[in-house]
């Protein structure tokens, strides 16, 4: 048996992490790809670890099992027509804790006061004192969570010390009942994923709908938001602020509203991010391969390729 | 029965806090005090909310009961030898929600890169991927605790959901056993008061203990920190970075290297701040009325005059 390693993730493992996948996969052999092009290693492999190109895939013929290293899979789609019965594993669920905590991190950002502290430790600055009655506390405030994916059960457990009030909507609810939470909301938590569906979900009446004291976070997709009005309500104070980690164009533009207004936090789309990335990929493909090795009814995350998840 | 608010309290009151006060202490009566004078409603108060000057007790005659607004109470240390049987209580751990959060925020801010996307949104420049690999999750973390008050106890709770090993050390504890932690410590939280007894506490041989990963958070108090030191270390990347809500001087110098430090975030003493300390502390002090009514003994956070806690 032997298992191929993608080449991005070939490139991305140091000695050590290959050592460890080894010691992990004892009685297989293990192919660290150098490129991307098709070659006599791949044609021997039962196991892909990795995003190769979907064009190797076609040609394959000894293939059981790709475990993805990522959480879309659209370019591998029209693979079905192929019937080649190879079981594709994506990453799903794999970034939401990295991104519950970095929608964490923005809001404490803004209740303790933490960006005002920066500004004013660039200018060498000491207020001290008045500055302690703009700060808020992580307690029973009003949450309106929409999504109900990983990313927001993550953040509901990571918030669940501080006794908020928490109320879960998906784009299929109804929008006179989440307008009138979104009313009372301090907090409102949007991991919506970028589809057809999720366009402009936050329209101006939703947004409209928000309070002054509400933080609109955005950890999802830049698509879900009408981003013309949020910037004008951002502007006008008429909600306290917003956590964007993405946003409808990614960079941002040079001349966007969004890098000058004072109660935004832009995280650049980073919110994934993790210094054990790909050692927490290693793990996660090893799981998955001892559950290949039992029952190939047992991998987690197997995607249906023709319905799109 | 009359009620004395001190002057700072009363000055900090709104209309609607007022009304609030008097609508849960029925049958009393409320003076507003508007100076730090002595004057003639003083004499006939039975209770006083709030810093009076420690003069205006000893000249008093129907005090029983004093709320302080504040966890500190040395001004009043004198007047144990008066002997006049007042009870003085104060707001101990009525802040430590806060500080904790303000400890969290930090740490999230630095895991996060909250910093580094403010300074970047600052230059309105977008950076994006490269940055996600210097990011960390707040999970599985080494975590050393010193203080075993309420901040601390508070902290942990907060941290619960992401299951960190945390040990927990005073300053009652054996320094070998607090640098054989301290060494593998991706987080320290002090949170010690300023007493003669943890002055330089955080010496060169703890300092030094710190490793790489390490974030040190300092929400206790300035005193307990060899700071020259911790500064030198912090320049040489020998530690991860700091949090210091408190440090030796306050406000800091212009002239000090901290201000420029990429790796510390300085929060400026606001670590207990929050836009409900007012109405707070009035729920504070009409919970520990109503302990006064039934009986003085369950009065909350009875201060020891001569021990000085």
């Amino acid at each position: 048996m032997l298992i191929y390693i993608a080449q991005e993730l070939s490139d991305s493992f140091n000695g050590s992490d290959r050592k460890y996948l080894k010691s992990k996969t004892n009685g297989y052999k293990i192919f660290f790809s150098k490129s991307d092009k098709f070659d006599k290693n791949f044609m021997q492999s039962n196991i892909v670890f990795g995003n190769v190109p979907p064009k190797m895939i076609e040609q394959s013929s000894k293939l059981e099992w790709i475990q993805l290293e990522s959480t879309g899979f659209s370019e591998y789609m029209h693979l079905e027509k192929l019937n080649k019965k190879i079981i594709i594993t994506n990453l799903k669920g794999f970034f939401a804790k990295q991104v519950a905590q970095t929608a964490l991190a923005s809001i404490l950002a803004f209740y303790r006061g933490i960006i005002k502290s920066e500004n004013l430790k660039n200018k060498k600055k000491w207020i001290g004192d008045p500055i302690r009655n703009s700060l808020s506390i992580l307690e029973k405030k009003n949450v309106v969570l929409i999504g109900n994916g990983s990313i927001n059960k993550f953040f509901k457990h990571y918030i669940s010390p501080f006794n908020c009030k928490t109320v879960s909507f998906n784009s299929n609810s109804k929008s006179s009942d989440i307008i009138k939470h979104l009313r009372k909301a301090e907090l409102v938590i949007s991991a919506l994923p970028g589809t057809d569906k999720t366009n402009n979900f936050f329209d101006k009446s939703k947004l409209n709908s928000l309070n002054k004291k509400c933080i609109f976070v955005n950890v999802g997709r830049g698509n879900s938001v009408d981003e013309k009005y949020l910037i004008k309500i951002l502007k006008n104070f008429k909600i306290r602020g917003a956590a964007l980690d993405v946003t409808r164009e990614e960079p941002i533009k040079k001349n966007s509203l969004l890098w000058s207004l004072d109660n935004v936090v832009l995280t650049q789309h980073t919110g994934g991010g993790s210094d054990t990335e790909t050692i927490d990929k290693i793990d996660f493909f090893l799981d998955n391969f001892k559950r290949f090795k039992v029952n190939k009814n047992k991998l987690l995350n197997k995607v249906n390729l023709s319905k799109g998840y």
